[in-house]
């Protein structure tokens, strides 16, 4: 193989052969195909595509760059969740517990936040002596034990997407979707897993802001799982607002925990409930929805699913009585509410930037570098549609440091649009593709 | 600058600012831009070009990249031709000495052949001891005082060039208009001349196979040159099948040697003479075409052409007596007829096979690091529409490696495509663009 053949073919629309896709992986994770030639080619891939034959191969062959690992030893089907990312999405810390509660096992990698969102590594660090970094055995052994795991990206899963994700950073090819769909997919194949349940966020503070694009990415993203012999159903779901109240830290995981004692906001309980449902109906261990409906509900109300979080974050070094009393975890120093000098409808929400008016405060980070200050965050008061009065408090910040506050007021009001006319709230569920 | 910022800005079809354009090519050349940068940013100018604007401030900053020639010593407009390339395309050397010895002073950077072209320096250094490695210095010293000078790309000459077209070469972005035209231009550019005849091959042995890429190369050509504030014109010249009967190095000198002495085949002399009126007329020293093709038909004539060449050699540390008596040139060891075997008329050439199969004797490199055999070459007996008859002389091989030549006339018979039908022979010259 010569790469600069492989560029050719692609730049010019033609197919690249398995054996061209799999060589040119390989070169790119032992270093032989050497970066320039490897970004002309992802250059290439945005402008032409893959095609689905193109894609499943590309996709396993990053699979198997690295390790894959082998569930065997826990039993039943193993099914995860992947969301595409978006602002105030704690959804994982509350819908694998109650997965597990139910008896599916949750084996789940996740990856850190960057710019206006936030990651599920990060949330989880806001419990006291939580490591997301295990080794592989010991991840099977809290899979195994509490049903669930959490933890962070290890060097020997898929490093050829870790190479090319470095590469595609600096060379502005991050937008394409089969670049997107098989990054993801090369990661969650190499868990192991049985199944999966796919959330692609569409909207203001998701990646793909159009419904157009998000169902090419959730179909794209299907097809590879569905050819690699998995059972996937992509979710296509709101992210016109925050997800729940909460963006931060410690305050999201206060609001995951919250779900599993029963409480919490609808939006997070709805969508929780929905995504896990249907984990436990690729799990097998149900075989009609409300069924696995009233499976969820029931875990939330019995405490099996609290339980379950209690256990994992006990077996990963945490201080599992953090999870029973949320008052254990990090708090900001200060408070101060937004309040509203209108009275007006919330029509619109720039959200990407009120997942920077957290960032700012500490919350996210920047650059991969950037530190986080797990205690501070932001408490959304008003969604889509509510009528506010002059003097309601729009939001809290919780902050530690005063010139912060102000710099993330000032982005969360400009966030925000108003009007006099009512308007209906987005649904919570767009499609469901299976 | 962030360069992927650029790469975004292309890559979505948008123009870049001339700030932007001169912050790349400065970062490519003093390699602050990673070549996996570079090189997205080439494939995205492949797919998305450069408009006029853009273009014309690429090959300003290609060609400040380095040192830019004053040739104020020099009196008069110094005019150079140049060549896209193809096969037997000997011109610049018979062409350089006539205008020279018409008042015109040509200074000629010039390159290498590659695969199935010849490089003027390779034919040049058929010369026993001519020299194409001269000092900028020497160079406009020979340029002053013969009126021409010959010699190769020198290291602080457009230096981005180079490494862009280095990273072109193994990241198949070559085949781009605007890459190609800012690659040229710039390297012209730089050597500090008032005009430029552009030669713009377009055939079967030509980088451009159909007229309209040509014409576009052509326009684009001259499009940066015109807004550089250079005189130029640009001719689209057939390359559907060699140009005069020689192929090789020696041997194509010679017949450059013999159009300087009033001999030569009729296309050789005929492009050579309307080239040079052309560079007559940008350089000042005629008024009208008719009067410039005379004074280049005189300059045949009265020997000053051949006088210049043989001042220039001697200058360039080359025996003058082998412009005088050309069997002083490298003669290869033995000789071989092609025959044919049947009664036909020629009415294809696959000129890129003819010039392939003349490199396969040694007359051509395969790769960069190849050496030259300087003696070896194809002399071709038939032309496009002549009609043959079994047992007549197609081309006679000059070889030093019986089975080098078999290979090569194995090519050369493939290269050739017959019929009984007669067909008539494609013009010379297609287009001349002002």
């Amino acid at each position: 193989m010569r790469a600069q053949d492989l560029i050719r073919t692609k730049r010019d629309g033609r197919e690249l052969s398995e054996s061209e896709i799999r060589a040119f992986i390989a070169g790119v994770t032992d270093g032989s195909v050497p970066d320039y030639q490897a970004s002309a080619l992802l250059m290439a891939v945005f402008f032409k595509g893959l095609s689905e034959g193109e894609l499943s191969v590309w996709a396993d062959a990053m699979t198997n760059s690295g390790r894959v690992l082998d569930l065997a030893r826990v039993p039943g089907a193993k099914i995860d969740k992947h969301s595409t990312g978006g602002v105030g999405d704690k959804v994982s810390l509350c819908l694998a517990p109650l997965v597990a509660a139910c008896g599916v096992p949750v084996p789940m990698i996740s990856g850190r936040g960057l710019g206006h969102t936030g990651g599920t590594l990060d949330k989880l660090e806001a419990i006291p002596g939580f490591s997301t970094a295990l080794s592989v055995d010991r991840f099977i052994e809290v899979v195994s034990e509490a049903g669930l795991s959490l933890i962070g990206q290890t060097d020997d899963l898929a490093p050829a997407d870790r190479k090319l994700y470095a590469l595609r950073d600096v060379t502005s090819t991050v937008e394409s979707i089969p670049l997107i769909a098989s990054s993801i997919m090369s990661k969650k194949l190499a868990e192991g897993i049985d199944g999966l349940v796919l959330d692609v966020k569409v909207g203001s503070g998701a990646f793909m802001k159009e419904l157009g694009r998000a169902r090419e990415l959730a179909r794209t993203l299907l097809g590879i799982g569905q050819r690699a012999g998995k059972r996937v159903t992509a979710f296509i779901t709101d992210m016109n607002q925050p997800l729940g109240r909460e963006i931060g830290n410690a305050n999201e995981t206060r609001e995951a925990i919250d779900v599993l004692k029963g409480e919490g906001p609808d939006d997070l309980v709805d969508i929780t409930l929905q995504l896990g449902a249907e984990m436990l109906l690729l799990g097998g261990v149900c075989q009609e929805q409300d069924e696995a409906l009233q499976r969820m509900r029931a875990a939330r109300k019995d405490g099996s699913g609290l339980a379950a979080l209690a256990k994992c974050v006990e077996m990963q070094g945490g201080d599992p009585a953090a999870v029973h009393d949320t008052s254990k975890l990090p708090q900001a120093k200060w408070s101060r509410p937004v309040l509203t000098d209108r009275d007006a409808v919330l029509t619109s929400v720039d959200t990407e930037r009120v997942g920077i008016a957290a960032m700012v405060l500490g919350a996210g980070r920047e650059t991969v570098d950037d530190v986080i200050d797990h205690s501070v965050g932001v408490t959304m008061n008003v969604r889509l549609g509510d009528r506010v009065k002059r003097g309601d408090t729009l939001a809290t910040l919780w902050y530690n440091d005063e010139e912060r506050s102000q710099r993330s007021e000032q982005m969360l009001r400009g966030a925000l649009e108003w009007s006099d006319q009512e308007v209906p709230p987005p649904p919570l569920v767009y499609e469901v593709l299976r």
